[in-house]
């Protein structure tokens, strides 16, 4: 059994560092988790729909941590043109956001029909940007299902474009995007390789969107990692909310969605790998097969290597809340063991 | 469009009433929605295992509300005996409920084989008491469908003892009740007749064992309610929890699982019937079907008639809570509008 475990520059290819305080608090997490290079989702307060808010965003996070590689996004709405695309290119922002209207925080938004998108997503696929498809529908359990005949039928009229089926959290979806070309990929969540839908049943800490769901379904997670299929790869989704939205409904208000795992996230990938024996895929899952399709090898501006180890005492706890001036987030799995820790940061 | 409508002695066949102070603040409030009979849980702490303290139990409940008629119910446990069963017919007790271990609220005592009590269910179907089955297994959303083999077994073995399947939420489980003979009926609740998945998905006030299903699943309920079907019938599993526990989250606690609905159950399910155009099924579903089933003619020691008529403003919001001493509880339905109200109490 290995007692370390050395990864190549890791990448979460899918994850909210917020605005203002908040992203203060959250974003220097990105490298305590073990990572380098973070994909950085658009649904702020206004979302990030033009190529200047995305580079204004950027820089915010930069102040805040240099040492992370941010890849931007823009939000699919109305107010995108093919213009702004290409200018969004040129300026290096690398993908576009689809959310389905009201299934998730800050998507009130969110598109109704892909069709009026058509003339974007033709641009997209000439100057090699990448779609990044949020895919729900209707309701929380068949949400997912529901969504994949649109993910096909976009990957037939744009082959070329490169789209990413992002969260996946049913082995429905894992076998559409098996079945696509090598233009479509997969971020699957470090939570939905442990989280089932008994798990987040009256417990709103574990409640996400999309939400987890059957045993089986987690197990195809799991499958399709094992077999180290280069298609499928980390994006956390890891989203931060205080803690009194996440802990406290009334009876007008449920709790907000997400799941806070930045970080924990190399650690936390690796022991759930270990728990259904895929430990000799972690490389893949969460570097080089991502960077591969994002076509973001590793450059000498981010020359790491992270070193992971078991803990001198077995396990490590996970700590119990992260705090910065008036804010606070609580990590997933709270005060629960985990068997790997960051040897070098 | 009637204004009013008149139902004969309300009955509800599934109710907790709890202990102690909490049941001084709950019981009264079966009358206050409008009902003459409550079905009693047993799922104290202790339990309800033996005779004594069923007695015990109900002299404390008619102490707190003397104009309601209350049956008693035991808890199906190792500590059963077939004599016990015989006292305890002998004294009044209507039933015996067995909850799978673990599953809902107090039930760490619960049952994992049925078999073993199979000399207890004899003695039942002798001399004819209830048996009351919290059908769950396994996971939250298949829970109900894995437990039905059990439920048609049971009733294969002891085709004359009475079987009630509780609070059912599934097409699955209406379809095998409805499979079975004149011995096997169905209590369903007034909020599965309302909430769907996405209702507790995040909102922990609608979150109760067993969880709301799908829409197809509440369709199959409204459908045989629709028909008249007379072995379906209200049991409100009305469970009152303090607020607390109802809104707030720990990542190692979650919410309690139950929706409280005494105060507001007759002009709720009266409001949700006409929803879907089954108006003139109220008291056959309320009323008439279960005290059929339960053999429990309205007596001269309660008979009552109760009115309902639309409120002057057109409807009327429901309390947003109930308190005595230091003591509170949140009704379903906190702050929103019912189309009916009790116009004699």
């Amino acid at each position: 059994m290995a007692s370390t475990i050395s990864v190549n520059s890791p990448a979460d290819f899918h994850v909210h560092l917020r605005q203002g305080s908040l992203a203060a608090l959250v974003t220097p997490h990105v490298k305590m988790g073990g990572f380098d290079l973070a994909y950085v989702m658009p649904n702020l307060k206004p979302p990030i729909t033009t190529t200047a808010q995305a580079i204004e965003y950027k820089q915010e996070l930069e102040k805040i941590d240099s040492s992370v590689e941010y890849l931007m996004t823009l939000y699919l709405s109305p107010d995108l043109t093919p213009d702004e695309i290409r200018k969004a290119k040129k300026a290096g922002v690398c993908g576009v956001k689809s959310y389905p209207r009201g299934v998730t925080t800050n998507s009130d938004g969110g598109i109704e029909s892909y069709e009026t998108y058509y003339p974007i997503f033709e641009v997209m696929e000439e100057v090699e940007m990448v779609l990044n498809l949020h895919g729900e529908n209707t309701h929380v359990l068949n949400a997912e299902p529901k969504f994949l005949p649109h993910l096909l039928k976009l990957h037939a009229t744009f082959p070329k474009l490169r789209i990413v089926l992002e969260h996946a959290t049913t082995r429905a979806a894992v076998e559409a995007v098996k079945s696509c070309g090598p233009t479509v990929a997969c971020t699957i969540t470090a939570h939905h390789l442990a989280l089932t839908v008994d798990d987040w049943a009256g417990q709103s800490w574990n409640f996400c969107k999309p939400v987890a769901k059957y045993p089986d379904d987690r197990s195809a997670l799991r499958e399709v990692i094992l077999e180290g299929h280069p298609r499928f790869f980390l994006g956390s989704d890891s989203a931060p909310h205080l803690p009194h939205t996440k802990s406290t409904s009334t009876p007008m208000q449920g709790c907000a969605a997400g799941i806070y795992t930045s970080p924990i996230l190399l650690p936390l990938v690796a022991h759930l790998l270990e728990s259904f024996g895929a430990l000799d895929k972690l490389e893949g899952f969460v570097s080089s097969f991502g960077r591969a399709f994002y076509r973001q090898a590793v450059t000498s501006d981010h020359p790491s290597k992270v070193v992971l180890r078991r803990p001198s005492a077995g396990s490590s706890l996970v700590d119990n809340k992260y705090a910065l001036g008036e804010d606070s987030v609580v990590p997933f799995w709270a005060g629960r063991e985990i068997g790997w820790e960051i040897a070098t940061a």
